[in-house]
């Protein structure tokens, strides 16, 4: 492989509820400056990723609704390098889609993919470990770089390896596991063998379109009849035809996990300050500022917003998104999130349910709040 | 005394700051539909006092920030018959200009002054007791109308009575009591002999101007001056000249209280479902409907507002002024009150101390959230 044949995917979809409602179906986390900086976590991804390619090697694999938002946020990327996707069809097939478009465009390159909406706080670490994955990618394995666990973490997939997990070197992966249990989680963190599946890919396009055909015929034969005609005038009408019939499925589901179970998947474990901001806890952890035992969270980058009160009360996380005074009185570990309209107040031991929320208000019809 | 001669006066001042962030200075309790139908209080009260003499005896005093939203809510009263306050000087200097002005229109008149702000659910009963109060009042003494107490409640002050109170019957008030202790409020109830101060107040113009001269000629001397002059060119130059002289003073303790000690005061007890619509305790407690044990307290009136979702939650006092979505998730006993500009979340213990906030705010300079 020449080493300018890296392209870079960023699948740039899902709303983040456990955000809700900074985070929506029409406003996604990743179009926030969740970032600590006035750049969107999908502009710092492009500010990662960029480097270590060209803007005409990055891709981005976005839905209609968020093509507009994308374009803006990133003037540099050519307008060709968006893969817009008629609607959502799952993972699977929006990293095969930028796989085969890039096959036709460069066969045989190597291509990795990183989600639009994590951050990372050592970029050079970060590089380093791609560059690692890179060379095993190029050698005809399915690369994933797992995180190193930093504690037992119930909310993430994992990757078993086959020996404890040291960073820096290319090691096989057994098996991908579920989001465990606190039980399981804890053992996996003392075993030393389990990183943290962040769905990052690295793999030669025609390696994963191989893999993908042998197993997932139903995926892969339309997705090469649309990649073909990508860069063409039929893309719309191609589309049209045969994007509806791709099925739902999760590309480690699809091709992760049988490959793993044959000795294909390897891993580069990565220790780099990885986060994926999935929650106001981790917002407030991360983004927040102190105000006396309570932080408030800034993601708006106004300068002159109005403040956020905590009278005899602690832990509270407040995230102000729209120009209120937030004031609370006598309130202890609270998520206080303000928006243009709606405003949530949730327990802190709660953080990783208010999907219940963005539920409810979809089946009472108000669509246009979540 | 002819009964037509029975005047009426609304004393409309105060911003009811336990009620922040709803009730504003710039917005006060008064002008809101705090009643359970479209009538703000102000305009209840007028619709509860206005049968029992007519609009062109019944006044209002206002300050100058309200003036035209009392006008334009009370549309039947005579634009002589809103008394503006250039600013406010306490409830003293704000009843005796109403007495004094009635005075110079009617000598002789009965009076009888109410808050703005409260609410009275038995109208019926409220005027048999206005009835017998106004007889007290004509026969020369200062009346109040004390409210039968209904728990010992710390938030008002206590009128003592020579003996245990009796409804409906004229009865001397020995003392005027402060705000009490949980401990002595208990006493006062079990007692029988106390009832609680609604700032009700009966009584001739002369009689009241003469205990006000003879107590305070700071007060009284130059609200004569500014009477005199009232219907007549020189209103404006005489009220800059002599309003800001005048001391800042209860009426309870520059008149009532004295004059309490010399024998001269009377209440007749009632019982007519009294509120002072205080706090959000009692906002949720009278105006709200149940939603599986948490309250929401519409006072917008919007016919189409969004939801207010308390999913694991119980005992949440929602009160929407905006048009926006509240959502919380496992909380229980919050206050949660959204405005346009300004998001409250208090534990509902602490509904009494909201105040605190106001301050905090006006310190840091946010005059306008206050």
């Amino acid at each position: 492989m020449r080493p300018t044949d890296l392209h870079m995917v960023v699948p740039a979809g899902g709303s983040g509820t456990r955000l809700w409602p900074l985070s929506r179906a029409a406003n996604p986390k990743f179009l926030h400056a969740l970032t600590g900086t006035d750049r969107s976590l999908l502009q710092a991804t492009f500010d990662r990723l960029a480097p270590l390619c060209t803007p005409e090697r990055l891709l981005v694999v976005t839905g209609t609704a968020h093509a507009t938002s994308v374009i803006r946020q990133l003037p540099e990327l050519p307008e060709r390098n968006i893969l817009v996707e008629p609607f959502a069809r799952d993972s699977c097939a929006a990293i095969a889609l930028a796989a085969a478009v890039i096959e036709e465009r460069s066969p045989g390159a190597v291509m990795a993919s990183f989600a639009a909406d994590h951050l990372i706080t050592n970029t050079a670490a970060f590089a380093e470990v791609v560059r690692h994955a890179v060379e095993g990618a190029a050698a005809g394995r399915l690369m994933t770089i797992g995180i190193t666990p930093t504690r037992p973490e119930t909310g993430y997939g994992y990757l078993r390896c086959s020996e404890p997990a040291r960073p820096g070197t290319v090691q096989t992966v057994v098996e991908f596991k579920e989001k465990p249990s606190l039980e399981v989680a804890t053992d996996y963190l003392e075993s030393g063998r389990y990183l943290w599946n962040a769905s990052m890919f690295l793999w030669r396009t025609d390696v994963f379109l191989a893999e993908l055909a042998a197993r997932r015929p139903d995926v892969h034969d339309p997705i090469r009849t649309i990649a073909r005609a990508w860069d063409g005038d039929e893309q719309e009408a191609v589309l049209a035809e045969w994007w509806p019939t791709i099925p739902k499925v999760a590309v480690e589901y699809a091709v992760m996990e049988p490959a793993a179970a044959e000795g294909k998947v390897a891993t580069v474990p990565g220790d780099f300050g990885w986060n994926d901001i999935g929650d106001f806890e981790t917002l407030g952890e991360l983004l927040g500022r102190d105000i006396g035992g309570s932080r408030v969270v800034d993601v708006t980058g106004l300068k002159d917003s109005p403040p956020v009160l905590v009278v005899d009360g602690d832990g509270v996380i407040a995230v102000p998104c729209s120009s209120r005074v937030i004031a609370t009185l006598g309130v202890t570990d609270l998520i206080v999130v303000d928006t243009a309209d709606a405003v949530l107040v949730c327990h802190r031991d709660r953080a990783q349910d208010i999907k219940k929320l963005t539920e409810l208000l979809r089946e009472r019809g108000y669509v246009a709040h979540v």
